[in-house]
């Protein structure tokens, strides 16, 4: 007998962007935001640290959810935070997906979600896009009707693209629910909340996920949040373990999000940023996506995307290398790029100099 | 098709000790540490907190795994930090358990592991116990023999009683591993780290889990960590969160660790009044069992101790009242009582005052 579950022994896991930890490096290649957060998320979590660490943390994060609920427009029995977004992207397997179930979503996209298919056992296929980034519903239609969980990312990383909410509507699958990660929404010419739960229909069928790492500025703290219906928050919150938020995460979580003007105002800088970064890599013969987020997807025509990558990293400039394989319109099926973070002002010229003196 | 797994959807879920969220409580419920922890952790979280939050932190805490690897002779790849001692205690379910695998536990015990198994849909077995919290090994040698997994707190809780050596080596599953879950591991008498693992035959047989929360007086932060074989952390880490542990839980745990002797010094005082409560509950006319850990199981003859909770609830003083049903040698099949965690003195006063007025 195995002592390691053979699905885990098999797959290759999950393989997050480089994270040096020496200084010195010009990293644009996680899509962590270039701007400090809120000072007010290091004063509450100072005050936290002098609090009562010896005690656990509320298990339901009640503060935190009032605050959101608020925000969004639900009640507060819609929101269930968590230890990074990551944490309610496994946290929704592990409630709605059984072996024979099926998780589906866009390809080529955020590759996480196939481990966490591997991790849960459950079946998996990817709904092929088109070259443009649309959708081609002869694929997507059947895959979506029977499918149990369709993970979709909006905007679309690594494009950068958002699709509009007519396509959405069409991805929610009859059987089961639609989850749209929204980890760059508020980098989006139009900021939405969570209307789309009020649409007609939607009901107990889609949940939105939401985390602080991105426009918030806070990857260090692992914060997220979900909200759905009640009744699949409920099941979610049998799955979590019981204290999933430390005292800290929360205190921060709170700051933060009560300093949304903050938030927004680091967003204006890098919506501001990522149109001259665009400009410039249009300029030195990049294709790109027009980007609804804070990184963007450069390709060359004639590809060499790898020694690009390469060449940068030996200068201590990190951008994100992407390749996949089996894309049938793609020259030898492999859609390979570059995924560039925006960065500030001087590391989006340190990146343009050193493009430059390569391409 | 159900929305929710069929396992998830009929589960009742794990409910954790009342945490009430305003002050003026005596909590002696839920075994939290009722001193604070070493100074230099807020003051490393505090540095944390006006450091880098916007960037991701390590994702496999490379600083804390070298401190713990120290500490506990072993190399680093040995380690694995989470989330809470809870979330490796999810991970190992998630990584070495299908559907068809046994996951064995002793009871009377943590009741989470029952709701761990059911989340992850695998079998699960209780291994009763005998009255004496001592093992019934015609019950316990068949299950073992067949367990994927056995979870094993050692103190065992509720009863704080702690098994030896020589037991923990039988209770080795040949098919599967032994996880020791050494949360109270630093209240016994003698205070033991990972030797067990170096142990010939145990190999990658056993995982020795510890978390913070307890003796470390961090339950606020949500710290715990595995040790085990490399072979196993590596398929523990596919499982994880990329992220799992935030980088101000990594700054605290570091300081925490590194200031061992504050910790010794709370758990000397706990065990001092852990032997003055014990004294007492006992001429109160309470039954209790020789605690090696932070909390005391008292019992009376005749029972009663639903009442007794609620009558010191009404006192603003937290126990938990627990009540394990299926137990054969307990009157009416069900064994209940009281776990009283070892408070301050002034708070243990408060507790005896209250108790020599009700019983």
């Amino acid at each position: 007998m195995p002592l390691i579950r053979p699905d885990i022994d098999r797959m290759a896991g999950y393989v997050p962007g480089e994270q040096p930890q020496e200084s010195g490096w010009t990293k644009l290649n996680t899509n962590e935001n270039p701007y400090p957060p809120s000072p007010k998320v290091a004063e509450a979590i100072t005050r936290a640290a002098n609090g009562r660490l010896n005690v656990y943390p509320d298990p339901l994060g009640t503060q935190v959810r009032r605050e959101i609920a608020e925000q969004f427009n639900v009640e507060p029995d819609w929101v269930i935070p968590a230890n990074g977004s990551d944490e309610n992207l496994t946290l929704i397997t592990r409630t709605f997906c059984d072996a024979d179930d099926l998780i589906a979503y866009p390809y080529p996209s955020y590759i996480l979600y196939e481990s966490l298919a591997e991790i849960q056992g459950a079946r998996h296929e990817r709904i092929l896009l088109n070259a443009d980034w649309s959708w081609n519903w002869d694929i997507a239609s059947p895959i979506i009707e029977r499918a149990k969980v369709v993970f979709l990312p909006n905007p679309n990383s690594p494009s950068g693209n958002i699709w509009s909410d007519g396509d959405l509507l069409r991805l929610i699958p009859p059987n089961g629910v639609l989850v749209l990660d929204g980890a760059y929404a508020d980098f989006a010419d139009t900021r939405t909340k969570a209307e789309i739960l009020s649409r007609p229909g939607v009901g107990e069928r889609v949940i939105v996920t939401r985390t602080l790492s991105k426009s918030y500025s806070l990857a260090g703290i692992r914060s997220g949040f979900a909200i759905a219906h009640p009744n699949l928050i409920a099941a979610m919150r049998k799955v979590k373990d019981s204290y999933n938020c430390d005292s800290l995460t929360l205190a921060g979580t709170l700051a933060a999000l009560q300093d949304e003007d903050w938030m927004l105002a680091n967003v204006d800088r890098i919506r501001t940023t990522r149109a001259r970064l665009t400009d410039s890599l249009k300029q030195l013969g990049f294709n790109f996506v027009p980007s609804q987020s804070n990184f963007v997807w450069a390709t060359r025509p004639n590809g060499g995307h790898r020694e690009i990558y390469e060449s940068l990293k030996a200068q201590k400039i990190l951008v994100r290398y992407m390749r996949f394989p089996e894309v049938p319109y793609a020259p030898g099926n492999l859609l390979d790029g570059l995924r560039i973070t925006v960065g500030t002002d001087p590391e989006i010229d340190c990146l343009l100099d050193a493009l430059n003196g390569l391409v």
